[in-house]
């Protein structure tokens, strides 16, 4: 459901294959559409889209509603393709291999690149309107990457917690989880330690029958742990704690779920054990520190592993992606993070990928597609990133010239200041939001010259 | 034949489908690669190949041989997907469209981005190389799309003859032939209008059967023309005349066909009728001038309507691309040009392709993926045009930056700036060379910083 009033939901007809001509079939991508605000050749912020439904990145994407009117701009938010509503292939879109093979980053730019030429050829008055790609996560590598690959298109970018460096060989797989790590170590006393302390902890009670009794009924699973789900519950416990990270906003607020402010704080006073904690007591704490993620609203009825975060998210596609292109090495070593160690193997990943969708990642892919490293001839594009986000770790954190600027917010969360400003936002946000404004407008002046 | 010797042919395991993961088969890219004067940590001049066997392009592109010592570069020359030796799918490459498929331009720069990454990290002392895409005509249009689409792979690119503007609603669609009938109107009195009278003399001559029999006499045809074969013949004739205006050598060379110095002014002494001249007269000039172009060296048996140039070429396979990419429209109007007056249809061109190859063109994709004329965010290339080259219709004839650059040759023809220096070479392309050399020095040496 939309919150924005003044919003058009409309498609547009977009080939399924834009790189080949054999598979010459179109289908509808849905696009959202608000010229509430827009004067005629004023500018186009244009959201490009992520894995998931774009009415929840449109109700989340606040920044862009706050600056409309001051901008006179159009907001677009386009969805990317098998996400939402845009399904190439309908119901059917994830039945196969063959029709999964047009769900690639590349397809999805082009997608968006098609979509704005149309909107500039067919809406009157917008002919000559710059362009301003917005986005955040992998929707922000995606506006990035837009202005990389279509500098015709848009003017510029700004690519909000764009990890677009957390490949291969780019960074070290184990700085996301020192991140997350860090976040509850300044957030509680004992936090990060109680939580790393968690893992022997599980393994300890779930050795037996009764002890898997307790735990499920202590988390308040929805259903009870057998033998073979402890691995399953805790990596379940490890993308909460990172997804906690992800959306440590200074207010209340509602993306992956509805979270108190500050919520790892909230979480860390469950915490605060020293050495002297019994595994039960330890775990009790965790499963109250769990529930803080699961059920702030106290309206859930139990704890369902099999999903942690809203489901606008479409896991499976993405999971498809990281299996082909997106692939993310990630890893633990238990001693500068709070996790279990754990190394990054390629061939794993790879030979699970094969199981599940019958391909095979290419892991030098995306770099090779968007430059790596090497991406100082390109510019006008921002790169923000949050000191408290795991993604800063594939971000670009340090300017690369004048046009290719990084912005790091230290009390930021992921992707903080797309949001809308609250009356709790630090200054560095607000700054950084001030200085995004101040760059995208020179691009626009510069564009109209 | 390879001209040149302390050269290697080697090939390079290659995806067939770069965008899609699920056709995950190989092939053999062949290349072409000398590193007689390279000196570690020197620049690579990379020839972006274009339709047709690589070593004919290699044999052709003799300014890299002449720079190859003072620059300390090494010289490769990268086969393009579907031509020559590098077929993804062998001898059934071309068998049908499923295989057709993968013929594409994006395909053959990622082929090449890929090839490039691979060579800098195998060959010692290649890591660090500069490496400058080098390519004329498609190969130009290859080489600047490479420096647009791979910045981080190529410091820059020097695009011959390239004309990347061809396109719909880029340019007029009458500026080639236009160009063409200007070299002739120019290298001999009354050479165009010769040409323009000729199709009428045509018709009249080949309404009888005993005409037909006098033209395939006349011209030596190696088949005698049958009344339904008198379009192609003119069809024939119009390909010879672009191609002696591509040709326009100042030297005797061998590219298209061996041929004499300046081949457009001996092709005119034969065609230097005033208007009292019969058709049969006039017929017999036209004969003798296109001998010129087929039969210089004085082997031909007999006149081939089928082939109008080296069969080094794939006509074939570039004519897939024309039907579905390259779609470059063209017209003539038999009063700015000397032919006779044919619009551009899509609407049959369209209908040609889906019977020939089942894919319909999509015309307005190269502008989209390739930025069309709003290419000023680019940096790095070089755009060189020869006036006589009727292929300047579609180039880049003035500088769009201080690193995107021109050069125009008044007097060359298709590329000359990209071929061996000689003796007789005017100025305006031993300038243009000192100048290209200039440029992409300066490239090299701020890679290098």
């Amino acid at each position: 459901v939309l919150s924005q009033s003044y919003i058009r939901e409309l498609t547009h007809k977009c080939s399924i294959d834009h790189f080949g001509f054999l598979e010459n079939g179109l289908f509808k991508q849905r696009y959202l559409l608000s010229d509430q605000h827009w004067r005629q050749n004023g500018p186009i912020l244009f959201y490009t889209g992520n894995e998931g439904d774009i009415t929840w990145f449109c109700n989340n994407t606040g920044f862009t509603w706050d600056v409309a009117e001051e901008m006179g701009a159009m907001l677009v938010f386009a969805e990317h393709r098998y996400y939402g509503e845009s399904l190439p292939f309908g119901e059917e879109s994830y039945s196969n291999a063959k029709y999964l093979n047009y769900l690639t980053s590349e397809q999805a730019l082009a997608d968006f690149a098609v979509l704005i030429k149309s909107l500039k050829a067919s809406v009157t008055g917008a002919q000559n309107s710059p362009v301003i790609a917005v986005g955040g996560s992998y929707g922000g590598m995606l506006a990035a990457w837009l202005r990389m690959k279509y500098p015709s298109v848009v003017t510029g970018a700004l690519a909000a917690s764009a990890p677009i460096w957390q490949f291969t060989d780019m960074v070290p797989c184990g700085d996301f989880y020192k991140i997350v790590t860090q976040d509850f170590a300044k957030s509680g006393i004992n936090c990060s330690k109680s939580i790393r302390r968690s893992w022997m902890a599980i393994s300890n009670v779930s050795s037996t029958g009764e002890g898997l009794q307790w735990l499920s009924e202590e988390f308040g699973l929805c259903a009870p742990l057998k033998p073979q789900d402890v691995d399953d519950f805790r990596a379940w416990l490890q993308e909460t704690w990172v997804n906690l990270a992800m959306v440590d906003y200074p207010y209340e607020a509602n993306f992956l779920q509805h979270l108190p402010r500050w919520p790892v704080k909230v979480v860390c006073t469950h915490l605060q054990f020293d050495s002297g904690v019994t595994d039960r007591q330890l775990l009790h704490g965790v499963s109250q520190a769990v529930k803080v993620y699961y059920n702030y609203t106290g309206s859930a009825v139990c704890l369902n592993m099999s999903e942690t975060a809203t489901g606008s998210l479409g896991t499976r596609g993405w999971y498809y992606q990281a299996c082909t292109e997106m692939v993310m090495p990630m890893c633990t070593d238990g001693i500068q993070d709070m996790f279990e160690p754990q190394s990054w193997s390629l061939q794993a990943f790879s030979d699970e990928c094969y199981g599940l969708f019958g391909v095979r990642p290419r892991e030098h892919w995306a770099s090779m597609a968007y430059g790596g490293k090497k991406i100082n001839s390109h510019s006008n594009i921002i790169f923000s990133n949050g000191d408290l986000d795991p993604w800063k770790s594939g971000g670009v954190t340090k300017s690369l010239s004048d046009s290719l600027v990084a912005i790091v917010i230290p009390d930021g969360a992921h992707h903080l200041d797309l949001r809308y400003s609250n009356e709790h936002d630090p200054q560095s946000v607000i700054q950084a939001r001030a200085l995004e404004l101040q760059h995208i407008k020179q691009w626009i002046k510069q564009e109209q010259v």
